[in-house]
């Protein structure tokens, strides 16, 4: 059986931050709005959170205050780095912060083998004493795990979900869920794709737009009909973080910038209207 | 005009280290050679010496040991992080430490856009007081720098050489030749690429294999015919890295193991027999 933590709505919320700092008290108020709107967990210092632009202490204090405006809601940590040895450093102090998961992807500089990735999560899930959530993200880690290596690193300790890129997800859940542990729920990212895969029967939805609106997020999760298709075809233009960023701004949860430079926000006079639109 | 240091060899050395630290020792030894040997430039913290991996205090230490023993010979250190505050600090460092130049990649973690990459520049080199190279490495950056993105970066102060990926570096080089200023070098790296870029005009060749037996790539980059053909098989299988790094250790220059987990070298059992047949 798939965690609770693990099934219906994961939510990743932004991390406000500008090249001056990050704006601890935003951060908090969208992770406090996110558990009051009954989300199943939270998942600060995902990719929309921006853990991979953030150090080591940056991390460990989010987290802390993560669990505390949580109020009881599961919250995961993302712990990815390039080295192992700051892998597991991340481990420990989301473990020490209370986090009650971890998400690893496997963040390249250099593009990784199968066997280098497998040692990666051996290594980590070696350490661990919480649940670990894969991270399949070859967007932005330039791997793609085959259907073999999650079979092989959902045996390893500790390991009890995989996140898969929602591009193909559907397709891939049936298969990979007669090769993985029960005990292993398996979920998708990647918003557009999300009813599809919940559908083709998908655990949970990681979801991006869920950590700044969580009602309509909600509702797909539960099976409702929700047409964001607008909101979308902005993700795919601009890329999710972008969008949540500029959206954060015109809805008021924080201020502007909002993300690490050299990233910046979608344009304002794009994302404006689509919000006003879908009463968002 | 193209300077000194941007024309002829530029060699790549690795950066030896393991989980509990580095091995500044053979670093430096590794760097003095290159400078014995005769290279035009010398560039530590270079993706072949793993700069995205080592953190900021350990990279300006790096490039104070490898000014002192490139003995005069011009250091050009990488100063690429995913986020710009990051770049700039390693810009400031680098030059406190004595580099002659950095070198500049977009690396991404959110895929980037040009207009971030062209802030990422812009940013950088209105801070600078040395020459920048831009280096332009998809497989490791996943960002693929149009020629228009390059000329406009090569209008900015203190750009003075581009790093071309070695595939397709051949084609662009009159291209852009013809449209960056006569002070920006055009360089390639990717080896096995090197000798038909030079023959197509390229200034300087960023050599990984260079960066340790700097005696058959100084052969190369003068124009002579050497075959290294078995050995730029392995590299396209397993990676430079991997294979100097195993070379590295074959050849008594570094212990092992010599790369940051979970980055693994190439197997010895392959290695060997190719550095023999080629009298490495």
């Amino acid at each position: 059986m798939s965690l609770p933590m693990f099934t219906g709505l994961s939510a990743f919320p932004l991390t406000p931050l500008d090249e001056d700092g990050i704006d601890e008290g935003a951060f908090a108020r969208l992770v406090a709005r996110l558990a009051e709107a009954g989300v199943d967990s939270i998942a600060p210092l995902g990719s929309t959170g921006s853990y991979a632009y953030l150090q080591r202490t940056e991390r460990a204090r989010l987290t802390r205050l993560a669990v505390e405006a949580a109020q009881g809601v599961p919250v995961m940590v993302g712990i990815g780095a390039l080295r192992t040895r700051d892998v597991l450093a991340h481990a420990h102090d989301a473990q020490a912060a209370g986090a009650s998961a971890v998400l690893l992807a496997p963040v390249s500089y250099q593009l990784l083998t199968d066997d280098e990735v497998l040692s990666l999560y051996s290594d980590v899930t070696a350490e661990l004493s919480v649940p670990l959530c894969v991270y399949d993200n070859p967007r932005t880690t330039q791997f793609a795990f085959s259907d073999d290596l999650h079979v092989a690193i959902a045996q390893l300790p500790h390991v009890r979900a995989i996140k898969l890129p929602g591009d193909g997800a559907a397709a891939r859940i049936a298969g990979l869920r007669a090769r993985v542990p029960e005990s292993v729920a398996l979920g998708v990212s990647g918003d557009w794709f999300a009813a599809e895969a919940l559908r083709a029967g998908a655990d949970v939805w990681f979801s991006v737009i869920g950590g700044l609106f969580p009602e309509p997020a909600l509702a797909i999760a539960r099976g409702e009909d929700v047409d964001l298709e607008p909101l979308w075809d902005l993700f795919r233009r601009y890329g999710g973080i972008r969008v949540v960023a500029t959206a954060a701004v015109l809805r008021g949860f924080t201020g502007e910038p909002n993300l690490p430079r050299p990233l910046r926000p979608a344009p304002a006079d794009e994302v404006g209207p689509v919000l006003d639109e879908l009463g968002l």
